[in-house]
Parts: structure tokens; sequence; C-alpha cells
């Protein structure tokens, strides 16, 4: 993997590990940050010795959030120099472009490319979790947590809002009146709480974490073919918010059709009529179908 | 506010309690109750006093549902002049044009007026909830009820449909299965079993009701800019029916460039850092923001 | 009833059974199952006797999923010249027509007719249920299984992916992360696992499944009107899918104008006032509204 300095990757035995490493400031998301978490998720989906992604934190937290470093205009993008690299979205008039790539939130732009990741993504989430440090997890397919792990989706608390596209996934995970609960009062919440209202799988001892999302990473994997899961993954977060099941009928028409003629079909079928183990011959990088506009996001606008 | 004939409206320490007020009908609907609830909710909005709302029912019952008074011609709408005040949906040839607004049901102009509150809106359900009595309440972020309350989805035990949008609150809320249990059989249901399909978030002794509303009133809004909680509320409930994450991704880019330059993020981070309470200084009449198309509502044809 | 070959149909007091039977094969999906299920699910909804209908297994099994008597080509539907009655799509050139019906997935023609159906659908679950034998059962109302069942949603193993519109049906049922970990790791599970995860209402002795699905079927539709049932599962199963609850209140609205005026709601509200039973005399062959576009589904293409 490339060499990067606010995130650590280390792949072992099919798991990509991923851990946020500014420890000193408590992994505190920054552009950079978002950078690299996106240059390593595609790096992920282009290995096909990467089985499954997890993500952790370095030190006692996760993430405490955004950096707060440049103090109450911390969220003040028109005046921050490093947002408007593509140019500014403000125009002559002072009148301001807002399908500018510039007024695009970057937690955003993270779970967007976690939402299309073509590995599973489990988060082993060490300790505090905090705004964007909890609403990148929310595109994870499973969060465990540390029992020292603390929540806060404490945007309005700040003045601001849930962001992250948390809007689309918090409700649809836990439910509209747990989520607004969260959200209208910005409190931090722990981790036992977390598991009863469903926003966490499972809590363990901080030792045993890690362990725990590798144990589970081969759970999922060790007998399923990769192209498969890759499918399923973008076909079941996709499908949640599909208007009506034959958007569904389409796709997976045609990813039957399409994986059905595949080597991989072959010996899944027959290694089943044979009583063995599986070999599955076909990977995610050369093998992953293009399925044109049933798998194409919408544009940013 | 306004005075009212058909509900009691009383603002105290930021909290607005609108009660259901025919005790002697057991507070059931009607067309007058339904504009004067639409008028008290656009006052809520426009109120910066009012931080959040709760709905109860006066004497033993929450709503016992639509007036029955014109008895079997109750639903018969094309028959019934007061449905009719923008003319008649019938044509000069008898057939129908039903997007015309006489064919609109009245409860979901009222859960669509809900749906569209800028404040926490929280059920205090004191007593039987039937029919609209129930459906009214889908778009409230938390239902509390008294251990004495009843529920009934009666529509099919009168011939009639689930209506309020109810199609739409109902299967997100407590899952499919569940709401068709309730909405095939019309049976009536007592609030354990409310309480164990998650259609309601707690029960109280009747004594006990009001005041647990109002304490979750404050807990939700006491730390939070009023501005955020509008807007959260806006985009959680919204894009909860949303095709992809990239809609919530458009309209959280747009809130927080927006509310990221506002005196309340600037408060919300300065507060934070100097380890305060937080003082916001925007309120949703005059700063809640213009998002155009992304906070429309498509249009009743 | 039509005679068919696979499945066994039994209509007793209202309630039509459909039992897969193909025992000796553990009742395996074969394209003329497919077919007869269907035809009798229009029979079902023809019949104004049928009031709700269960579906279970002949033998030991529920189903146990696609027929692999093809072996290692079952799935590569180009080959197989029983896809193809209607033509192949494959063009001349030898390029493939995606939108041709002969790509569609036969799993998902028989879940949208499911989806579709017009009365209470009921799965008494007597055994292993894997492949098509659990994605057939996602539109299924409410899924009831025996003790001894177990569920597998294998296709990872076998090199496919999840079919019959289920990344639709799966993930609004159970939630995502449930969804995914069954689909990934496409492991066999028992029945206690199906109820703890949401996929299966309860579980039953053996001997007392088909009693408790009856009874659950007599429940569900005692006092109802057979007309508003209808309406009732076509509304609240579409509206899972809508992007607004303005959509809902467009079909409630013209629903509650439609059935308002009909006898099912003079005798529904007159019976309650008068405190007796109803006797509906609307049936749904005759009596179901035309609402043209506000029901009509998305063609396949």
């Amino acid at each position: 993997m490339a060499n990067f300095e606010t995130i650590l990757t280390d792949i072992d035995d099919g798991v990509l590990t991923i851990t946020l490493n500014r420890p000193e400031r408590l992994n505190a998301f920054t552009p950079q940050m978002m950078n690299e978490l996106i240059a390593a998720f595609d790096e992920a989906d282009a290995d096909d010795a990467v089985r499954a992604v997890i993500m952790t934190g370095a030190g006692r937290a996760y993430c405490a959030g955004a950096d707060l470093g440049a103090g109450g205009a911390t969220f003040d993008y028109a005046k921050r120099p490093d947002r408007l690299q593509q140019g500014s979205p403000i125009r002559e008039d002072g009148s301001v472009d807002y399908s500018h790539p510039g007024v695009r939130d970057g937690g955003g732009r993270l779970t967007l490319r976690i939402f299309n990741c073509r590995k599973p993504v489990i988060g082993a989430i060490n300790g505090p979790a905090v705004g964007i440090g909890v609403t990148m997890t929310l595109p994870f397919d499973f969060r465990l947590a540390s029992e020292t792990a603390k929540f806060g989706f404490v945007f309005s608390r700040r003045g601001i809002v849930p962001e992250a596209a948390s809007s689309w996934f918090l409700p649809r995970l836990v439910g509209i009146s747990q989520a607004l609960d969260w959200c209208y009062s910005g409190r931090v919440f722990n981790a036992a709480e977390a598991l009863k209202g469903g926003l966490v799988r499972s809590l363990h001892a901080p030792e045993d974490l890690l362990a725990a999302a590798r144990t589970l990473a081969w759970q999922l994997t060790a007998q399923s073919a990769p192209v498969s899961i890759a499918l399923t993954r973008q076909m079941m977060w996709r499908m949640m918010g599909a208007e009506h099941p034959m958007i569904a009928h389409r796709l997976d028409s045609r990813a039957i059709w399409s994986r059905g003629q595949s080597d991989d079909a072959r010996e899944g079928v027959q290694s089943f009529l044979e009583k063995r183990e599986a070999s599955f011959p076909n990977g995610v990088s050369a093998d992953f179908p293009d399925f044109g506009e049933l798998l194409e996001d919408p544009e940013y606008r």
C-alpha cells in the first residue's frame, strides 16, 4: 500500500486493517485523512489479496471528530483556503454556486466511497467516535465496539448539522426515532446504549476487539466467492433506497445471467454436489462485471 | 396563539403543548380540528419561543378517530358539502378529477404538515388512539403512552383503508409485518403491545405521562442550536425515502456550508473549546436557510 | 383450481394452502414450479372464496433451492434451452440484450407476483429453506417456521448472487447488517437465529405449524373487508419504497374517496355504531378499484 501520514494500513491473511493514526489528536479528521482513506479504499478494491477491511483507531480514541484546530472558523469553508483547491464556489457577484465541488462535505465524500467498496467493511471502534468519527462508520457493514467506546452525533451542539450522508444512513440503521434522539440532543452516549439502539453489533473487552473483528471477517468470507460478495454488497446497500423491487429484479437478473456463466458458478455448484470446499477462480479486480447504469451513482451537483 | 375551538394550546418553558379538546366526543377528529392543528403547527414554526411540541388529548381519550356523526355516509366525501369548499372534483359528465384538492384525505393534510414541522414533536398518548387518532401520531418523532392507552388501525373493519400517508410511515416505523398485522386485522391493542411492536417509545403511569414528555423535550433541546435541530428534522425524515446517499450528500453539503458560516457554528465550536455552555444566537424564524428544491415537497396531484 | 404437477392446492374455510410438492427432491425449484406458483396466485386473486394464502412444503423440506440437476451449468442460462422459450437474448453478433425477457431471473418473476397478491400471504416453513427456497418467502407478509426449519442465503457459496429481488426485500425486513451477514457468509442457520434476526415471526413444533398459520389467517381476515385488506397490502408494500409521504397521500386520498362511497364503508361504519359484526358485501374480484399509474409496476427492461 501507499505510504500514508494520517493512517496505517496492514494486510494480513486477507484482511486489510486501516488504523486512523493521529493519536495525539485523538485521530481527529482532516482533509488529508479523508484523501488518504479514500485512496486506501481504492487500493483495497483493486487488490484481490484483500478479502475484507477493518477500520480502527490508534491510541485511546477511534476518532474525536473534525479537527477543531481552526477554532470557531472550522466549518466556515468559504474562508478556508484548504477547502478551495478546485477553485472557489463563490462567484464574482458574491453569490454561491452550491453545485461546485468546493461546497462538498468531506465526510460525505468518504462515506460515499465506503458505500461503493467491494469488500465487507467492519468497524472495530476502540474508543470515542464523535461527529465525523461516528458518521464515517455508518456505511460500514458491521460496527463492533470496545466496552469503552463512546458515541456522539454532536452536530447540533456545534451549531451545524449531521453530515457524511448520515441522514440517509442513520435512520435506516437504527430507526427514525432513535436517530433523532441522538441527533437532536447531541449528547455523548456509551457503548451499552449504542448496542441497545442497534448502532453496534456487539461489545468486546478492549483487548479482544480486533480479534473479534478479524474472526468475523474470516467467517464472512471464508467459503464465499469474492465477486459474489462484491456484487452482494453493491446490490443490498443500493436497493435499500430503490423505489420498487422491479429495480432489484433488473439488477439481479443481469447478475445471475452474468455470474451464472462464470467459472465461479460452475465451481460453486460442483463443489457443493461433490461435498467439498469450493475454490473460486475469479477475482474482483478482473471479474467484477460492468452493469452500466444499474450500478451507477448519481453525480454530485 | 390564535383562539381555537377544538384544541387547546399552551406554551411553557419552551414547550408548546397542543391538547385535542373535544373530550365529550373522545376528541374525535373533524375538518375543523384538522384546520386548527395545521394552524397551530404554523404558529409553532414561526415562534422562536417554541423549542418543541407535545401533543396530547383532553379527558380519557387521545383521539377516537374520525367523528362518525354522519353515520354510514361519513366517508362518502362526494356527498358531504363540508368536503367540497374548493369546488367539487366531480365533472359535469360525472367523472371524477382525482387530482382535485377536494379528493384529498384530511388526515394526510395534517401528517404532511407535521412531517414539515421544524421543532421536535412528541406524542403524549393519554388514552385510546384509534383510526386517524393513531395515524396522526406517525410523523411525530416520539410517541410516549399512558399504560391505559389503546391503539387501533381499524380501517379495514370500517370498509376503508389506512390513511394519513400511514402506508409510508408505519412500515418504516415498525416493519412491514407488524404494520400489516395491525392493519389487516383492524383489532384494538393495548399499550404493552404497542411498546413491544415499536410503535411507542415508553409507557408511563397516566399521571406521569405529560411530565415525561416535557422532560424529554428539554433533554432533546437544552444544549442544541434550534436551527440545527430544525434542519436535522427535515433532513432525517426526508432522506428515509431517498434513493441514494448522494441525495443526502447534496443536502448536507449545502447545510454544512451554510450553517458553518453562521454565528451558531462559531459559538458552538468556541463554547466547546472553552468548555462552557453554548448560547446560540440564531432562531428558526429568521435563520432557517432556503435550500430551494432540496427541501421542497412534491405537489398534491 | 387448475391441476398442477409440482404443487398442491387446497381451499378450506377461506384459506388457500399451496404446498410445494416435489418431496423426493426436497421441493427443489424448477421453471415449471415457478409457472405453477404464479398461476396459483393468479387464481387466488381471482377467487373471492380465498381470504388468505398459506405456503408450505411437502415432506421434510420447505424448498432446498434451485434444482441442481443440470450440475455446474445450472445457472448458465445462455446454454439452457428451457430458459429461452421467448427466443434468445443473444444477438447475432454475440452481444447480449439484457433487457430481453430471457435474461429474467425466475425467482424474481415469482416474488414480484407475490408482491402483487391481493390476499395476505403466510409462510409455514416446515423445514430447510435454502437459496430460492428462502428468498421466495421474503414477499410473504409473515413467516412462521417449524423449530426444525433451517435457512440459507447460500448464493455466494455457489458463485452467484442473491436473487428474487431479495436485495430489495431482505435489508428492509431484517436490517442491512443482518442481511449482509447471512448473504456474505452463505452459511445455513437454524430457526432460533432466524427468529432472533427478525426473519420469522414465531417458531412452532412441527405438528402445530400449519394450525398456527391457519389461526393467524383467520385472525387477520375475520372482521375485515376483503377489498380493504387487498388495498392495504398493495399500499403498504409499495410505499416502503416511496420517496416521500406525498406519494402515499395521493394514493390513500384516492382510496378513501373511492372506498368511502362503497357499500363496504357504509356497512363498516353502521355495524360499528350498532355494535354488531359487519357483513361486507364487496369482493376483490369485482370491486378492487383501478387507480391507474398509482398502483402500476415499472416494466422489466
